[in-house]
C-alpha cells in the first residue's frame, strides 16, 4: 500500500528545516514536483539558492513577514500569514504538486492566525497520492494525530549555549 | 565566535538522512565545498541524483556494500566500511572541504569495523573551520560527547506500521 503522507517535523532541536528541503531535495531528484512554502522564514538562504537550480522541479514561495532575529511585528505576521495560507490551499487543491512543504506552518497555531481544525481540513482533502511536509516545534496534538509520520527532534546539544554565533551554511 | 561543528544527528525516528543532505544543501547554496560519504546506502536515490546537479559544490561517495533489504553480509559490509573510513579520513585532512558529511557512520562501531576513539581522533584533528554531519542510531556516549550540535529524532509515528510501504522520493 501506498499513498500520500502527513510528514511532520517538530521539537526543539535544530533539524527540522534541513529534514524538509532534504526531503524536497530527495522527491525532486524522483522526479516528483516540489512546492515549498515558508511561513517564518523570509530571506535567501543557502537550502533556496541551491534549490533554484532545480527550479523545473521545485517551486519556493516565503510568505513570511513581520520577524527578525531582533524584532516581531505580530500584526504584520499575521496579516502576511493569512495571505500565505491562502497561497498554500491553492497550491494543495490544485493537484499538480506530488509534495508540498509547509515549513514553519506550526506558527500559525501558535499565533492565533488560524485554528489547527481550519487547517487540518484543507491538508484531510488534499490529493490522495500528494505527500505534505509540515515543520515548526510544538505541532499540537490535532496535527500529530492526523499525521502519518512524526518525528520530534529532541535537542540534545547546541553550539549557541557553547557562545558559538550562527553560520552561513550551517544556521541559513 | 564561530567555528567547525560537529553536528550529529541521531536516534530512531526517520530524517536523519534528510536533515544531513538539507544542510549539504543549505551549505552548497553558500558557496562552502562540501563532501558527503555514505557508509551503508549504495544505490541511486532521489537526493544524490538532485545534488548531482550540484556537482561543482557537492562531491558524495557511496563507499557501503553488504547491506539490502533483504540480506546483510557482514564480512563484506566491514571491509567495504574500512575502505570507506580510508576515504574519509583522506577527505577529512585534505582541507579542500568546508562541510563533509558522514553517512550512517554510526554502523562502524555497531558493527565493530572501528572504535569511537580511532574515529574520534581524526574527527578533532581536522581543519578549525570545517564542519562535519554524521547521522546514524544510537551514536554513542564517545561521539556525543565531542559533538557541538546533538539532535536525537525521536520517533513519533512511522507509516510502516499503519502497512504503508516505502515510497519513491520519500524514503529513498
Amino acid at each position: 500500500m501506498t499513498r500520500g503522507l502527513l510528514i511532520v517535523y517538530t521539537g526543539a532541536g535544530k533539524g527540522k528545516t534541513c529534514a524538509a528541503f532534504g526531503q524536497a531535495l530527495r522527491a525532486a531528484g524522483q522526479g516528483l514536483q516540489v512546492c515549498i512554502i515558508q511561513f517564518v522564514k523570509n530571506r535567501p538562504s543557502g537550502e533556496i539558492n541551491a534549490l533554484r537550480q532545480l527550479a523545473d522541479r521545485v517551486e519556493i514561495h516565503q510568505v513570511g513577514s513581520g520577524f527578525s532575529w531582533q524584532d516581531q511585528d505580530l500584526v504584520r505576521f499575521r496579516e502576511s500569514a493569512l495571505k500565505g495560507w491562502d497561497l498554500a490551499r491553492e497550491k494543495i487543491t490544485a493537484g499538480t504538486y506530488d509534495l508540498v512543504v509547509l515549513d514553519e506552518l506550526t506558527y500559525l497555531f501558535h499565533f492565533s492566525v488560524l485554528g489547527p481544525e481550519e487547517v487540518l481540513a484543507t491538508l484531510r482533502a488534499r490529493p490522495a497520492t500528494m505527500h505534505l511536509v509540515v515543520t515548526g516545534r510544538d505541532a499540537g496534538a490535532e496535527l500529530l494525530a492526523a499525521a502519518d509520520l512524526v518525528t520530534e527532534m529532541r535537542e540534545v546539544k547546541h553550539p549557541f549555549n557553547q557562545g558559538i554565533s550562527a553560520q552561513k551554511g550551517i544556521e541559513w
